[in-house]
């Protein structure tokens, strides 16, 4: 598929991905990973869940956990310029059919929830509650020293269609992947905030959360997360890494809670303002675009991602083999 | 002054700062120091200048040396979205009885060449021929490691002013300093890419130039630049750092060509996409804004700067007396 | 003066310096600064003092602080291989008419307590508890991840003197500086553990104790370090740094507690076991000996020290005038 | 086994591990290697050969390379404290029947040339041409930033008795693999220089050399050589890593040449001086002594080592499994 045109004039103006709400059955050992291993910082707390955040957020919350039954993805959250935008985004998805309603969250103005033709949940929003900088509270560091939510990484059944439908509403691609052999995309990083990402796409069953990911320091603090998580009794929750990403140049390591939600931390992407910005083109055929450094990644990371509560995943209309570096 | 409110639909569309054009007296001298020791990458060269680019970006330049007589700065350059955007400019320009000029400019398309209302040249334009990406030619990094242009900063007379001017077409303050007494802003950082700044005035004789500044992966490049430069000939350039500012958070070290020029090799500011974006104000009686750390900053730092080719500076109307750190 | 020649079958066997005794008026304060802020880990405590150690340390202790009237330097600690060095080190003060007491100490088998010429105190040791290896609780390390004990300085009348004493028993050299005029050393850096030094001595009015040295993981660490003084209420206690010595090569931040003491955070010097390692000589006359990059040093960084309990420090022989960096 | 006491009056004083002499059938491509791409200097070059050092060694050479048709390792060379050391190993040698002549070798004084009962050539000597310091050059670092050489590992068929041999001529265990079921040593680490190693031993086919390690800087100068490599056509030549070792806390990378030399590039260990260290025993079955982190080793890894020239390695006397990690 040729990759579409980028629309800089969408019909609703989203700034960013901003959150992730899910379900832990174990929140006491959520939190404690989440706030004392990995080092977010908690904006509010209940026996029903908590908000947590990283070091240079304003906004309230860029992660919401909640206790439940059974692990989850419940919704992920994006930040639209203004209020009008929210009422243009509930045009945009009535007029093609889908879902959207208008929800209460917790520190939220007015929400928007809608469904994506694959059936993933968004909340828009233009309104959260925001809190003092935190940034130079450098006492207050820990873990990894988790700076900010970054992006949000999707198995879809089908990428060439997932990348037309968030094209059209602003994403812009920086780096995919094709198939030489059908021509189609096999995964794709589109971005609204400048940087390479804010959702990706990778070819799956699905939809289902692949990652979502906390832009961090520098490498030291990922091998800092690394020497504690496996030498704290979170060996086992290191799923990858540390490595480099070929495409985006990501130096990453990916964690998996105890409920299997996969969180990436990593550093070292690059600007990409500029309207002619070129996307990178990677062959599917071209270990180095997974991992730079060719060390293997687990099955588990190429197949395992999270459901969406009440959204069945189906298997991908293309069933093309990823290459799992040796 | 009470800073102004954020301008979400300027005159015309500015996507970042991306490049400084300035005179230099030995051309060889300054490529060696720019491409050899600090690790620039030349896009091109002649007898008469050379075109130099960080190793993340596209554009053809971010640093333009010419050989001159005397060292001046020549123009700043500004991306804008599209070339609509340059008719627009010309108008919101013009119709304030400012200088206005389509200029030609080597690899680039149509370029305006305008004047502030202080006689700062800044260059707008659209199209600047692209090259490949170089950002995983690893092998090719030098230096600092330079990635990108980030931002550039002036010397003005009158701040309030300047920012009121900047933020009408568009650029939004992150930080800035007040002065407690007069009320008046002593220094602010704008930006319109998304991090703390594309530019910044701090009060003082001018219009000058005090730095331009390049992002670079991390601290630890940062400290590769100042054992290198300390033993191969050029100590005398270090000029202040390395250090962290309070303002902007960035881990900084600046650096002073045979010329007078000064660059900042910068890493560890925040994004700033939001539109709530909350400006952080500073008094200008905390010494932390400057310098973190609390170590001194030598006095060219705060009283140098290079003028524009044909513009007079003039004293600040406001004569207040920045802190010198200890 | 020339440079004694290394002694290989010292008196008796010196393993290396291994802890600082000291007086503190706030044992509360200087306990929240080195064990909350830096990061070391506290062996043992009760209302009269502390023994703290590096993350990598088994010694029970290589700082002791006891809680007093005054601020004082109370005994320098230096490991011997074994129980027999103990006697032999007897035995040699003695000959020389230089005190020399068996003391008891807590924690550690049968300590001598001797004067060096110059009045200053020294203990040798060959037994002191050992804890469990804890350089792998890497959920532990804090603040600057002191990991252990490296050097003591010293401000010392009469280097010369000072160097061909601490030879006879076995210091060797590994960098000088010398005064070109008078040809007299100005300092110098002796060890014994292979690396640049146990002890160093600098001229000036002494003995006093200029500072003790932690080992550290990377210049990062340091950055944290001053990242969290100076936004935790400890700028004040920053006296210099960050920056790189010329000599030992040591990339170094220097800090002083309430009471004066002043503690070195450092790493990147270099292996010196080879029998031959030839000496640096440095010339007083060059700056980048003292501060590689040029940055300058507050005068209480060359001027201040502790003394020693009972000790009254004397002027130098040798009123050279140190190069205090620009 | 019980491990060995330490010997501290040993037949005769081996200061270190010094350098590795071994064939290479492509000695351009080799030279590219370890110069252009790790940044060894070269001290000396012929047709014929290569001699090449650490950044901050002052022995003419660690690593030595010679043209041949078929890769294999030559010698291992250890510096002893005098030339009377060497006329006592000759000694030690001889009266246990194992092979000791004198031969000649390139900037080097005398040198002994012995088998230990495995038949692996050890090379003595107490003077080696000694070169200017570089450690402060820094604009000639380039790669990894080899510091200094290390330690050299070796794959022996009966690491018990090695231990036992080792040990007699003053080698102290710092870490050791046991296997909890026959109670033997499955690995052991053993120094003389006051690091955790300067040479290792690991039950398999042997002998035969495992790796070399050179010191680096820091875990960011690894990711700059992964970075290099992997983008400049050494990609197959990145063996394991990065990560860290359980045993000796090294954060590690493993390169193979094209000749299948491995080479180990790491830091982060610590310091062993004092008499009394604790060696550290690991369990067989904890897959966190060979990689902390638990990403698993590729099966070379664990398998393929280098012959030295005219001794053919035997199978282990105990057919353990090593525990490959998952």
């Amino acid at each position: 598929m040729a990759i579409p045109k980028p629309v800089f004039d969408p019909p609703f103006n989203v700034v960013r991905f901003s959150h992730l709400e899910c379900d832990v059955v174990d929140l006491e050992e959520a939190g404690e990973l989440y706030r004392d291993v990995i080092g977010l910082a908690v904006s509010s707390e209940s026996p029903r869940g908590m908000h947590l955040r990283g070091m240079e957020e304003r906004n309230h919350h860029s992660l919401v956990l909640r206790r439940a039954q059974a692990p989850v993805a419940r919704a992920l959250g994006f930040k639209v310029h203004g209020k009008a935008d929210l009422d243009r985004a509930e045009e945009f998805f009535g007029a093609r059919g889908l879902e959207a309603d208008w929800v209460e969250r917790s520190r939220m103005g007015r929400v928007l929830r809608v469904r994506d033709p694959w059936g993933v949940p968004l909340e828009f929003y233009a309104e959260m509650d925001r809190l003092p900088p935190t940034h130079q509270k450098y006492a207050a560091y820990k873990g990894v020293k988790p700076l900010r939510i970054d992006h949000v990484n999707l198995f879809m059944p089908d990428v060439d269609s997932a990348v037309e439908f968030y094209a059209e509403i602003g994403f812009r691609i920086t780096e995919y992947t094709e198939d030489p052999e059908s021509g189609r995309i096999w995964a794709a990083w589109m971005h609204r905030k400048g940087s390479v990402h804010d959702i990706a796409f990778t070819n799956g069953k699905g939809p289902r959360v692949h990652h979502i990911a906390y832009w961090v320091p520098s490498p030291l603090s990922i091998i800092d997360l690394l020497d504690i998580m496996s030498t704290s009794g979170h060996l086992e929750k290191i799923e990858r890494g540390p490595g480099r990403h070929g495409i985006s140049n990501a130096f990453f390591l990916y964690v998996r809670d105890a409920d299997g939600h996969r969180t990436e931390f990593y550093c070292s992407d690059y600007l990409t303002v500029d309207p002619e910005h070129e996307p990178i083109k990677w062959d599917l055929q071209d270990p180095t675009r997974q991992t730079l450094w060719g060390a293997p990644a687990p099955r588990t990371w190429f197949e395992e991602g999270m459901e969406f509560a009440g959204v069945e995943p189906v298997d991908p209309e293309f069933a093309g083999t990823p290459i799992i570096a040796p």
